[in-house]
């Protein structure tokens, strides 16, 4: 079958792989109908986070169940999955409390010795822990139900961390498709007021479109003072953190109010960089977030873009074939895309 | 009247000082009963936070109400009262949002300016929305209601920073004071398990009559091993970092589960140090916590202190009066002393 593989800096290509095929018991073998690309393959791209050469590219997907394994109960041939970017057992204590990317035997898709999601086909562990089967008839757009795998997921676990309550002021740093989708998982429970801190014209526009209240294009200690502005001196009641660098965790701090909390999904690149620990504790201001457990709120997601409540599919502005995967790393890595959809 | 200052490194003197008296006609004037001494006094006092030369000391007193001004309406001579740490005006954004100790108007007693609590009386500014009424004929013992100027209240905050539930496994890191009543805290929100570490018999035995249901005497790494050695290598849902130290925060944060979350209350005397904010991305582990808004907590406390439901009274170890101040904080210093009253 044929799949991406980065080779170093800016060299993604796609080439011919052995074919994915069932190894246990427990796996599925899914073909690829929809992946993307995601900013944290961004960070191989650009070598900020170098890959080991030769690994294959991808994590977002979703798909059609071609085979299973002896051991797979609730996933058949034939179904229609979102697959969420880490696989998971779906039994382990983390599983079971919601904190599925720490599952025991639980991995990233696209990790070494995996399958990634920018190929034909994925061999997915845990089938049963993992995928989430789309009712059959059910009618949702291919883009929709593929944010659910990531970004969605991504924006949804950013809301919570930042505990967003109906009513509440969210200022959401970092206008990628997680800050995006950050914006209508705020809305969607309940938020008030959306500060989107953007400068870019159309990504302002999309999260205008998903209900940002307020846009903020002033960057550094000027956006601190703008926020402070529009909330009469007191800050956002929940701040979300998706860019993961030091200089945005300096300013989701610095925008936050006193009690309140920043929820961050940005992988974090400059390490403990922008946390200032002694402001956190003289203005009570929590700290929570990580790698998101998407397969916990995919079941909840997914009903509410199958009923239509929810499409975050606007964030793809870019649709490539899977020979033009290097054009989709391209155009995001150059902002001209917010995200790049691959279709099989 | 008669009142403590600190002149340097272990130099805490009582002296003859200026009557406290009406400012502004919002203060009241509280003659002081009972005070004590908190840990943070003592990075004063060990020089770690030096204090500008002559400044009074303490924060933590309760008393009854000799003077108010014209436009104090809740509190009237007589009274007898419980002061928290900090004052607060109790009607800015921050107050009614439950963190009074960012009032817009707010400040600490015993900093440059103000009178501190080991002192015979004490000037307390926005007496209405600092001071709680103790009821007319309520019999509780002064050192529970002391408890809750500071320590208990602090214990409480955290455990809530810690997000505590119901059948929660808690890990206590800091066996002072306010460790201690953080065990309380915890299980009076329903925590089944409450591992306190510490290695000193007394406050071990202290621990253990308050609720805890564990104790680990190991530091460092160790500590950390044997904290989830008791957990089925899970670690705790909640920890409560009650120690200032970058070695309790990264105790406190090894020691914390996926998913989970660490309520920290120590003054950060250390930074950023010991907080590990991949660590923190990578398994989703909260940090949140601050200087405690106990005057938020106060009437929800005091109810269950006048209940007999709560009683932190045996943090106290040591009594001391006034001219004794010295004493108080050389016993806790050289950790003789868990925490020290000065009865009046």
């Amino acid at each position: 079958m044929r799949a991406s593989l980065i080779h170093g800096h800016q060299d993604v290509r796609v080439e011919e792989v052995p074919d994915a095929r069932l190894r246990y018991s427990t796996d599925a073998v899914v073909r690829v109908t929809h992946a993307c690309i995601c900013g944290s393959d961004l960070l191989g791209y650009r070598n900020t986070a170098p890959r080991p050469r030769s690994q294959r590219t991808g994590h977002e997907f979703i798909g059609v169940v071609e085979w299973v394994g002896s051991d797979v109960a609730h996933v058949r041939p034939g179904d229609r999955v979102v697959a969420p970017f880490t696989w998971s057992d779906g039994v382990c204590a983390h599983c079971v409390a919601g904190v599925h990317t720490s599952c025991v035997r639980g991995g990233f898709f696209g990790q070494p010795g995996s399958d990634g999601a920018h190929g034909e086909a994925v061999r997915v562990p845990f089938a049963d822990g993992t995928l989430v089967v789309v009712p059959k008839g059910a009618d949702a757009p291919a883009g929709a139900l593929l944010t659910l795998s990531d970004v969605m997921g991504t924006g949804h676990h950013a809301a919570l961390c930042a505990a967003v309550r109906p009513g509440a002021t969210v200022a959401v740093v970092g206008d990628g498709a997680v800050g995006l989708c950050a914006v209508l998982a705020a809305r969607r429970l309940g938020a008030g007021r959306v500060i989107m801190m953007s400068r870019h014209p159309e990504r302002s526009a999309l999260a205008t479109r998903f209900g940002a209240t307020d846009l903020v294009v002033e960057r550094g200690p000027a956006a601190i003072e703008a926020v402070r502005e529009l909330t009469r001196g007191l800050g956002a009641d929940s701040v979300i953190g998706a860019v993961g660098s030091g200089e945005a965790m300096h300013t989701a701090l610095g925008i936050a109010r006193d009690g309140g909390a920043v929820g961050f999904v940005g992988v974090p690149k400059d390490g403990n960089e922008g946390v200032d620990f002694r402001q956190m504790f003289r203005r009570n201001v929590a700290l929570r977030g990580g790698v998101a457990p998407v397969r916990a709120y995919l079941p909840e997601l997914l009903a509410d873009v199958l009923a239509g409540r929810l499409d975050p599919s606007p964030v793809f502005d870019l649709t490539v074939g899977l020979d033009q995967v290097a054009e989709g790393f391209r155009a995001m890595d150059e902002r001209r895309a917010v995200k790049s959809m691959i279709a099989f």
